[in-house]
């Protein structure tokens, strides 16, 4: 096998309480990248369609995660990357992640496998860093392994596969103003009450309970943010609208999407998540800024081969 | 039935990364309390044995929840309540939680059971206040619902029951020294690193999960406390060696007791468990401190009545 066609997926990360360390990966949404192995040496970008990003492979997410793939195995042929990019960069849900797992997932199946998810993950981050100029594997994991993930640490990768409740569906709208995740980051301060700490880490407690237990009623009372959310939130125009409508129309929870501007609801069967969709529908159309909304259900396989 | 005599186990709070929200129970320790049902109305403390503390009711931790449960339920009746102390004040194994749990407890049974556990947290809550100045119920939850808890709220109060790996033993050494939770609360500062605080909570997030597929490595990796023990282990002689000397000896992992100076270990086995507390003898033997050690299994059950 010389050449191959992957679907990366897009993925919310943080999930409200989570920040850094939680992720799930979504279905409907997603990069499709094309891999060839080719005789010639190095790592080539051939190909952008969607979105126009710079084809030298030291200058793209997905050319330097393949970089510090192809310098770690070193093997003996090269490849060629095409990309076409699905997941507008800067909505907030995992678009660099997906062209950074993207790349080195294709690699290592044209290669017969000799990397497992962790592995692929560590060379991931490097593409990820260039995007948010920070190493954070929040939506690289979910991207990776599917389905829910804890990240525990990134150095080394440690990535813990949560399970997935079988009628959880998400909502997401995506409002059409940018929000680079570096700027998202900068507005977050050094340093956080103790107090407000403590609710964070009881709600991941419990998010990751629920989770294992398919108990909706604990997983919305956990998707609550008392750290992040307050800070980012000002980036996205009418997010509080949003929140309380969502919420109203029968959503377990609903957070900023990543670093945003993407906004995630979470809901128990899919029709809850299609009232859910048509609430944030609603109260978007009544301003100027383009918009548009998904409902999707968890992807608990994550990248794979088309 | 007219008495009823209770055990109310001693509980070791935090468990390293869940400061104010985790706990989880011992087996081998516990307070005893006998509890009369009485025709004169109101509640009376008629003997304390063990340590000496206050007999008048609103002074003292059993009697401020008794008090408090009283008032609310308002019954028929009054309570006399004899107590038994096994577990020394501030010695870090949820003291004054047993008192504020078993008075509640006890009668709660004599009253055939009108309130949940839930319920009698809440009540147990206004004893343990007295103790620490702060309403918290990482002790009272584990001494009232067994096993480990994580605290998820407490107003109002919102306990989730976490799963107990089977082969899971608790290791205790007591350095009998006291520390005030009161005081070692005051060591803590307001607010914390962001970086720190998010590895506090995938620590926290890992341990739910450990608990819930027994798996013992990433439990053991999940006990690491990056921001209360740096604090509060100076408040205990010799912290660091008995972590060391205990992770030497086979320890998942170690930490401060609620706020110490107990210092609980985890272990993978009853054998193992014995192999720390030889290890932590050793280390104490050597200094002028007198002490006593304890294996435990995780108690399941909680507070019963004998």
């Amino acid at each position: 096998m010389d050449s191959i066609k992957i679907f990366s997926p897009a993925t919310v990360a943080n999930v409200s309480c989570g920040f850094d360390v939680l992720g799930f990966c979504l279905d409907s949404v997603g990069d499709e990248m094309v891999i060839h192995k080719t005789s010639e040496k190095g790592i080539k970008i051939t190909k952008i369609e969607g979105y126009d990003l710079p084809y030298e492979a030291k200058k793209n997410v997905a050319g330097v995660s393949a970089l510090a793939m192809y310098e770690a195995l070193q093997p003996d042929c090269g490849f060629e990357i095409e990309i076409y990019k699905k997941i507008k960069p800067g909505s907030g849900i995992g678009s660099s992640s997906a062209s950074a797992a993207g790349s080195v997932y294709g690699m290592n199946e044209l290669l017969g496998r000799p990397l497992n998810k962790t592995e692929l993950t560590k060379h991931a981050l490097k593409g990820e860093a260039l995007a948010s100029q920070s190493e954070h594997a929040d939506n690289l994991a979910p991207a990776i392994f599917g389905g829910f993930t804890l990240v525990r640490s990134i150095n080394p990768v440690d990535v813990i596969e949560l399970p997935t409740p079988k009628d959880l569906f998400a909502t997401l709208i995506h409002p059409q103003i940018e929000i680079k995740t570096s700027e998202a980051r900068a507005l977050l301060p050094n340093s956080v009450e103790l107090k407000k700490a403590i609710a964070q880490w009881s709600n991941v407690g419990s998010l990751v309970h629920a989770l294992h237990t398919s108990n909706y009623d604990i997983l919305g009372k956990s998707l609550n943010d008392v750290i992040v959310e307050p800070y980012r939130k000002l980036l996205i125009p009418h997010f509080d609208t949003i929140k309380k409508t969502t919420l109203d129309s029968g959503a377990l929870g609903c957070g900023i999407s990543g670093s945003g501007p993407s906004i995630f609801a979470l809901s128990k069967g899919k029709e809850d998540a299609e009232k859910v969709e048509k609430a944030m529908k609603k109260v978007y159309s009544k301003t100027e800024i383009p918009f548009y909304t998904f409902v999707s259900k968890i992807n608990t396989e994550g990248i794979k081969v088309l």
